[in-house]
C-alpha cells in the first residue's frame, strides 16, 4: 500500500480530540460499548494494561505492599460516615436497589426483591476498607498495614472519553494505615515517587509532582499529591494521585490501636491510585499522525517480523528464517523479560502489514524477504522514525543490538516528551501576563501550555482562572522553598501554582 | 507453644463445615464482610489466587487466547435476548436502577437519577460479549476469536460460604467464536483439559471430567462439561465448567459471518470458567486438623525460615545466616519461578511462629539456631508430615535438594488425594444398592462418596436422587463407550452417571 498522506485522519493539528479517537480505533485498543459511558478494552489495549500492571505490581511489592480484594458493593450507610467523602461521590454513584428480576404482566422483566439498604458500586474503597481495617488494627504491632487492590470502579460520568473518563474503569488503589503522622506522610510521598518513576522510566512520560490546591483534593483527604503530565495539545492530565488522609477516615471508621504505652490512638492512613487513564496519557504523549507510538518497555509486541514472499517455496524458507530469528531475539531480555516478538504470517500484502504495525505503535518492524536472507541482512524500521525510513542491518548485528535499539527508542521518546514539556512550561510574572497567556481561544489551536506563577489560593483567583478555562493543576514540590509575591494579590508567598487547561 | 491437640477446632470428624471456616480463619485467608454475601479476600488468600491466575493465564495464552475487558454493567434488554439464559439468572441479579444519591428531607441520602433501563451487574458475560462479537465478526477471516476476561461477577446468593458460594466472586471467563461446529467442540474440550491439567498438576487435586446432565447445564448451553472433585467429606465440588454453546448465543446476538463461499453463517461459540471457588476446593482437598495444606507449586511462601535466638549477638548471627540461606534458595527455580522463601523475623517465640506457618499451610519450615549454624545443619519440617516430625539436614544438602523436596510434597498430596477419591468411588449395580449407598443421613458422618451407575436421565430418577439428597454430577467422558442397562429402568444405555452429595 503506497501512501502519500498520514495514516490517521484527522491529524493532531486538524482536530486533536478526533485524532485521539482515531488513533485508538486504528490501533484496535478499545471501543465504546452499548453500555452508557463504559468502554470495551480490546486485546491490544488490554495487553498494554497487563504490562503496566506487572511493572507497577512489582514496584508495590518491592516496597512491602501486598494485594487483597474487598467487596464491589458498599452499603450506603458506610459511604455516609465520612461527610466530605460522600459529598464528593454522591452525584456519580451507581446504586443497586434490587436483587432479582421478575416477569412484568405485560411481558419482559422488571427489578424485584427490594434491598433494605441500597448498595453503591464502589467509586473508590476507602469506606469499605476502613470498615475492615477497624477490625484488623488493634495494636501497634498490626501496623503498618500496606495493602493494594487491583479492581474495577464505577463513577457515573455524563461526558466520557475512552481511557480518560469512563463510567467504569480499571485501577489499583493502595490503602495503608500507620502508627504515626510522619510515617503516613512518608508513605504518601513514597507512592507518589513510584508513580513518577513508573511514568518516566516505563511510559517515557515526564510528569510534575505537586500538591493539589484545596478545591482539587480527594474528598476526605488532608492533602492530595498528583503527578501531572502534559499532553501534545499542551493540556494537563492528572495521571495519578496519592492522598494523605491524616486521621479523617480512621476517626470515621474507628481504626484505632493500642500504642506502645498502652494508650488508644487513631491510625494515620493514606490511599493512592492510578488507572487505565494512564493509557490515555501514554497515547497522547507519544502518538503521531500515523497512529499509536508505544514505549518499548510496555509494548505488547516489541518487534514484529514481516515476511515477504511470492512463491510457496519462498514462503517456507522465509517463515522458517523468521521463526529462527524470533527465537534468537526472544533469548534476549529487556526489564527482566524475554523480548516480545511476533511474526505476521497473515496472507495479506506486506505493505498493509507494515501500516498496521505502524498504527499499533510497535517499536521495531523488520522486513524479511528471500533476497535479504541471501544477503544475511534485514530491513529494520523504527516506529519513532518516519514510516518509510528503512535501515539495512546484518542479521547478527540486529540480533545483538536489538535490546540497545529498544532502549534507545525508549530514551528518545522520553527526551522528546521532556523537551516538549519544557518548551511549553512558562513562568508568568504578572496578572496581565497570566491573562494574555491563557486567553487564547480553544479553536485557535492547541492550549497555551503550563503557566506557573507565585499565587495564593482564593475564590477570586479561582474565578479568574475559571473565566479563562484553566484550573490550578498543582503546587510543584520542587518549588516550595523560594519566596516571592502572589501575582494576583501581591501577598508574599512561597507557593507557586501551575495553571493549565486540562482533561 | 507446646500443643498436645490439633491446631484447628473442631476437627474434620467433629464438624466438617465449621472446620472449613476455622481453617480459613486460622490461615488468615479471607473473612466475611459486612456486605451481604460478599467476602474479603485477605493477602494470604489473594496471593494464592494470584499464583493460580498466573499459571492459568500462561496456559490460556499458550493455547492462543488473549485477554480483554468488557463492561461490568449489562442492560436488562441484552439479558432478555437469550430466553434460557435470562431464566437461569433472573433470580440472582443485582440490579442498578439509579445513578446518583440525593439528600432526603429527614436527613441522610436516597437513590436518585432513575435510569431509563435498569442495568444488571454481570452474573456472567455471554450477553454483553455476544453483543460486541456481533460487531467484530464479519468474515471467516475474523475467526476464531479467542478471548478471556479476568473479572468479578455478582450472583445474589441467599446461603453463602466463603470461596464456595459468595454473591461476588472473582473468576476468568473465556468466550470464543468459531467458523464451525467441530472447531468449537474441540475448543470446549481443550479448555476442559486445561482445567483438568491445572487442577491435577498445580492444585494436586484429581478431578473427573464429564458432561453435565441436561438439568445441570449452563443456561443457554447445548452441552456443559465439568471437572468434578471429591472433597474430604466425600462431597462433590464442581470445580470448573466448559460450555459448548452451539449457535444459541450467535443466533440471539447475530454473530454471523461470510464464509469462504460467500454465504452468511452463524458462528459457533463456547465459554468456560473457573473462579475463586477453586480455592475452596484446594482447602478441602488437602487441609488437615492442623489447618491449611498448600501444594508447593501454588503456595505464596514455599519455604519459611524460623530463626531461633536468645541474645542480641545470636540474633545478628542467625538473621545473617537466614538471609544468606534465603538467597541461596531463591536462586533455585520451581515451575520457572524463583523459590518463594520468607524469614519470620517477628519478635514472638519460635514455637508460635512454627504453628502459624503450619496453619498457613507453608510446605517447608526450617528452624535455624546458633547450634545449627555451628553444625552447619538445619531442622526441616514438611507440612505433609506430622507438625512435630523434624529432620536434620546438612545445609548444602537442603539447598540442593529443596526443589526436589517441594516436588515430592506436591506429588504426595496428589497421590493421597487420588487414593482418597478412588477409595470412595463406587460402582452401583442395582437400584437397591443405589438406595442403600446414598441413604446414610447427613448427621451420621461424612457423605457416602461418589456412586456411578448406568443410568438414563428422567424425571423419576431425578426425584429419587433428590429424595436421597444427591444430584447427578456428570457423565464421565472416559466411560461413554461401554454399554449396559440403566439400573433404574432396565433400558439399554451407554450412559453412566456419577451421583453424589455436593456443594
Amino acid at each position: 500500500m503506497s501512501k502519500s498522506q498520514n495514516a490517521i485522519s484527522p491529524t493532531r493539528a486538524e482536530n486533536y480530540p478526533e485524532w485521539y479517537q482515531q488513533v485508538i480505533q486504528a490501533a484496535d485498543m478499545a471501543e465504546n460499548s452499548p453500555v452508557r459511558g463504559c468502554m470495551v478494552i480490546k486485546p491490544w489495549g488490554y495487553a498494554l494494561w497487563e504490562n503496566m500492571q506487572r511493572e507497577l505490581d512489582q514496584m508495590f511489592k518491592a516496597t512491602g505492599h501486598v494485594n487483597a480484594y474487598f467487596p464491589l458493593l458498599i452499603p450506603l450507610s458506610f459511604l455516609e460516615k465520612e461527610a466530605e467523602h460522600v459529598q464528593g461521590f454522591a452525584k456519580e454513584c451507581a446504586v443497586v436497589t434490587h436483587h432479582r428480576l421478575e416477569a412484568k404482566p405485560e411481558g419482559g422483566l422488571q427489578p424485584a426483591g427490594l434491598l433494605e439498604e441500597p448498595l453503591i458500586i464502589r467509586p473508590t474503597s476507602e469506606t469499605i476498607i476502613g470498615m475492615q481495617y477497624s477490625k484488623w488494627v488493634q495494636s501497634y504491632r498490626d501496623l503498618p498495614l500496606l495493602i493494594n487492590q487491583w479492581a474495577n470502579v464505577v463513577r457515573w460520568e455524563m461526558r466520557t472519553r475512552m481511557f480518560l473518563r469512563t463510567s467504569e474503569f480499571l485501577w489499583q488503589e493502595g490503602h495503608t494505615a500507620h502508627a504515626d503522622d510522619a510515617e503516613a506522610q512518608e508513605e504518601t510521598f513514597r507512592m507518589l515517587d513510584i508513580y513518577e518513576t513508573f511514568a518516566r522510566d516505563y511510559m517515557a512520560m515526564p510528569v510534575i509532582k505537586g500538591e493539589k490546591t484545596p478545591d482539587e483534593r480527594f474528598p476526605g483527604a488532608q492533602n492530595t499529591y498528583t503527578i501531572e503530565a502534559m499532553m501534545q495539545d499542551k493540556k494537563a492530565l492528572q495521571a495519578g494521585t496519592s492522598h494523605f488522609l491524616a486521621q479523617h477516615f480512621s476517626k470515621s471508621f474507628n481504626i484505632s490501636f493500642t500504642n506502645k504505652n498502652g494508650d488508644i490512638e487513631y491510625a494515620w492512613t493514606t490511599s493512592w491510585g492510578v488507572s487505565t487513564r494512564l493509557i490515555g496519557g501514554l497515547i497522547m504523549t507519544h502518538s503521531d499522525d500515523d497512529g499509536l507510538v508505544l514505549p518499548p518497555k510496555l509494548a505488547p509486541t516489541q518487534i514484529i517480523l514481516l515476511p515477504i514472499y511470492r512463491s510457496e517455496d519462498d514462503k517456507a524458507q522465509v517463515l522458517n528464517y523468521c521463526n529462527e530469528l524470533a527465537s534468537a531475539l526472544r533469548s534476549q531480555q529487556l526489564c527482566g523479560q524475554s523480548l516480545r516478538v511476533s511474526i505476521d504470517t497473515r496472507d495479506i500484502n506486506t505493505g498493509e502489514k507494515g501500516w498496521q504495525a505502524v498504527k499499533k505503535g510497535i517499536p521495531l518492524r523488520v522486513e524479511i524477504g528471500p533476497r535479504d536472507i541471501q544477503n544475511n541482512q534485514l530491513v529494520v524500521m523504527r516506529r519513532d522514525n518516519s514510516p518509510r525510513q528503512k535501515t539495512l542491518l546484518p542479521r547478527d548485528e540486529f540480533i545483538n543490538g536489538a535490546v540497545d535499539l529498544l532502549v534507545d527508542i525508549q530514551q528518545q521518546l522520553l527526551t522528546k516528551a521532556s523537551a516538549f514539556q519544557q518548551a511549553n512550561f512558562h513562568t508568568l510574572q504578572t496578572q496581565a501576563e497570566f491573562h494574555d497567556f491563557f486567553s487564547q481561544k480553544d479553536d485557535e489551536g492547541p492550549a497555551p501550555g503550563f503557566g506557573i506563577c507565585y499565587s495564593v489560593h482564593n475564590e477570586a483567583i479561582q474565578q479568574l482562572a475559571k473565566s479563562l478555562k484553566v484550573t490550578a493543576r498543582c503546587m510543584p514540590l520542587d518549588r516550595q522553598q523560594i519566596s516571592g509575591r502572589c501575582i494576583f494579590t501581591g501577598e508574599p508567598t512561597t507557593q507557586q501554582i501551575i495553571y493549565a487547561k486540562s482533561y
